[in-house]
């Protein structure tokens, strides 16, 4: 039966990760499952013959029958639950945040001690699209990324937005360019009229160590659809990923191609592979090809950055804590 | 000022064509213009301050003030006119067809007499699109067309959805190959439920000269926007028309283009630069570069054949006049 | 370990499904592999550490350790495996064709007598871009295919072109408009001059049951690249496939995205969900998603009636034998 | 012969002005070309029939066959051109700059004194593209500009790369807006390895006076082509500039559309119908419906407060002028 996986956390993202080890990915069962809400675990483990509840993350993770575990629960329990995890000694793929602060996440990193058995799920490195971009870069100078989307999630302000979202596209260009992200400065313009508390949409330049200066567009509430777009401007070409688009429609004057209404079918592919890589990396005793603890750390430092230069009014903030990492 | 010019026919056609003449086109006076509504033509004269009205299509002919001569009338006039025109040895721009019949065609293009006064209005031959695809072909193979409207005129059936729709698209053929139509075959299958009365769409199967064999798609009501395709498959490459349109939308989960409504403004520019060569032509005594009388010629036997096709129940059928013309 | 595959035939095809199965499949565990080729089944086996070799075909599809068969060998084979297959009641996935003449092939529907173990590997089916394309469908009026490769294979003639590359037209034309093809025409216009012994391009006119008319070009030494187009135009609208990019480059005067060298990587994603669906039923014990043994058997009686067709020189042919089927 | 004009300056440019006003606008004829190169004024004098060759500048502005002035000639004589042309009470079209520094262009808008007579080339603003991307704004947010050349000039530094090619782009996003530009902050990164002593890729964020931050990328040096962006995300849809592409070329793996190696192909229409548009205002005694002095001045004081950003190390700059115009 492979890997025997449990899954922690059934939100949307957590039952999505549930269905695609169960029906997509080769060499993996899910065995357990755990919800904080009974009922959702109930009717997530109906779904899935082989999966039996678990009374909590804790109990989880540490059943004999869980050879790998997913955390996909509730950021706050990422840390304590992935500490469990390090502490039973069992590969987990948590999803970003790794950590609250980078306090916290240094500390995780701490723990794991150069184990290899933490992976982050910064997906958008398996997004065929993503894979295809870097394979084309060379001599790149300017990386300009652009993700907006249909609405923001409850009770999300401009910090969240960056802590949730740009997060993944300081992730990217980091990996796109194979160099840290060394400076952050934070620009808001006029805002979208349809939200409240939150600077929407918000606009970011990075600048990595290799020189290379970005471009961070984050538009949560862009209402037409799920829309990320990146561009790499390189000394003597561009590339930019094309929109994921399968038919072309002519109706009504118009030609069309559809927008995905949320990240989940945009990066169902990304998920997907994310998830065999890991299971055929735990299932070979191999390291993790996904982001790594650190990786999450690193973002998150650039996204601590980003809220700083936020609060000062737009100045370029060091990624300080860089080095010490 | 140049070439004084007459229109004659003040329909949407005319109209446009006296307003191009006037405010787009270099070397051109619309001295005057006629319709057989006197009300509209003055209208139209209102916006033209250089233009004065003709009583009818013969008189602005004969009119000393005019050099030249455009015929944007009804179909049934055109072969009068133009005799007219013959007669009076002024150039004319007569929009197709050029007769209702062959043989009346044929008798305009005798006392034409390779005169080279008459051009055609086959505005297509002068698209940039359509220019750049001619250049682009080597060694081709395929042809494939497609014409979709909006909604077929007043009193369309299938032979006349030919003479007046697919007729364009035989003349394209013909000239992107540098190749006469020798024979074509009609076909239809399913039929719109919009319509009645009338095969739409229509298929028909076109071999050129020099072997070349072409598909033709001809849907007036295709309701969507008026679009038009053409793509030449050769032997190692393939070429097409690439979708005319200025700026692209993304809003309620689509990404979209805008297709025109009709010709007009899918064409304005050939219509423009049509206008603008025949009266550079005429000004400088030059042969037309316009598709001439033989061109409309064969076209209209090359409809005639296809309605033979459609009669017969699909038969490929010989253009047989195009030898002795 | 789920259900227990062999494959017999390990071209390049074959091997694909081995490491599909092997590596994206959920469910599926290649247990034997076979070939005429004792090295080419060495290379392979050592790849795959749950594959053992089977000395033969026959072999193979006896073993108590092979639930389901996919049969990738010589197209010669495909008939006596799985009438094979039959005898030991085991389901069967058969790249086409299913045999090569009709009279075997229904002689195999017979011995199926209504089991459902045969599927046929038409993964167009699977494709995710056919799978939306089907689904934009309403009331269809006419179908445009393309299939366009870089160079056809040793000894291809255009009988061969039709029977093995015009029929995936075919299947997906009947798929998408869920009513069989009824009459084929075939055409040829001017050849390649790189290609002997061949006509290419060909050209299919095919009318199905509901009356629609389609097109059918199949261009295999295009030389450019592997395209794969499909169009359908509706009554009030027009859905095609989009090109399956996910980047797009500018360089050197051009912005331009990339053509798959051959059917492997353009269906990849076609296979693999092709593959999974099939396990899935396998191992529900449900009836096979996938195209079955009468689909195929109807495919190649279209392939026949355009081989006739081709030989009477281009007359509409019907698909004889489909009422008897 | 409706609007006389003179071409001051032969260059490419000039040439170009030159040449379209003759061949495709309606209503003018150029009657004198100067350029300070005797050889050059032959040459281009020779193509135009209805032009002389006129001593230099000064003396074709007070010909009085020449009703209205186009300038072409090089940057530092706009401005005593101009002038000239004021002193004359002739509509001039000035390509820009107006004037090497603020202060002479203030000079120049006070002598002009509100009588409306001097046009600035900003021929953007005439471009269909763009005309149909300003239509399709509503309530925008960020607007994102990308100009790639070729190659830069001669002698170019990153201030002039600012003064002569971002300020179209400060221009455009003034336009688009309906809103002036208020604050600039100017930026670089790494530096394409093919030019010394220029900052290329430049970047700037641009803060215009309803609110709106907007990014401008310059990049003259990019090799592949010519290259134009323009891109306005609004509160609930985006919309942008769409490739000016004619056809699409599948050929060697790729599917292609090309780009223009500069400006002036890209470009084209927006220069005939600025012109038109110019000499039919001419003609009318109407106010120019182009670029006026005083959107020259504040171009250029926005590129001013770049170039102070760039040399204060990329500090926000206020557009100082701006009030006091």
């Amino acid at each position: 039966m492979g890997i025997r996986v449990g899954v922690i956390g059934l939100g949307n993202m957590g039952a999505d990760h549930t269905r695609t080890l169960h029906r997509f990915v080769s060499g993996a069962t899910v065995t357990r499952v755990a919800d904080i809400n009974a009922e959702r675990a109930a009717e997530i483990a109906a779904e899935i013959p082989t999966a039996s509840i678990a009374p909590d993350g804790q109990t989880l993770i540490e059943d004999p029958d869980v050879d790998a575990v997913v955390i996909a629960s509730h950021d706050a329990t990422h840390a304590p639950l992935t500490l469990a995890c390090l502490e039973a000694s069992k590969p987990v793929l948590c999803e970003k945040p790794l950590a609250p602060t980078l306090e916290s996440a240094a500390e995780v990193v701490a723990h794991e001690n150069g184990r290899g058995l933490i992976s982050l799920g910064f997906m958008r490195r398996f997004d065929p699209g993503y894979v295809e971009l870097k394979a084309g870069i060379e001599n790149p100078l300017v990386v300009h990324t652009r993700s907006r989307g249909v609405r923001s999630g409850p009770g999300a302000d401009s910090a969240t937005s960056i802590t949730g979202s740009a997060i993944h596209d300081f992730d990217t260009i980091a990996w796109l360019l194979d160099s840290p992200i060394t400076e952050v400065s934070w620009h808001a313009g006029k805002q979208s009229s349809h939200v409240n508390g939150l600077n929407d949409p918000q606009l970011m330049l990075v600048r990595t160590e290799d020189g290379v200066l970005s471009t961070v567009e984050t538009y949560l509430n862009a209402r037409f659809g799920y829309d990320i777009r990146c561009e790499v401007v390189c000394e003597t070409h561009v590339v930019r990923l094309a929109e994921p688009v399968r038919t072309v429609v002519d109706a009504a004057r118009q030609q069309s191609t559809r927008y995905a209404p949320d990240w989940r079918p945009r990066f169902a592919d990304a998920y997907r592979l994310q998830l065999q890589a890991w299971v055929d990396a735990v299932a070979a005793g191999e390291p993790s090809p996904l982001a790594n603890a650190h990786d999450g750390l690193v973002a998150s430092a650039v996204a601590d950055a980003a809220v700083a230069s936020m609060q000062s009014g737009g100045d370029f903030v060091h990624v300080e804590t860089l080095r010490s990492m």
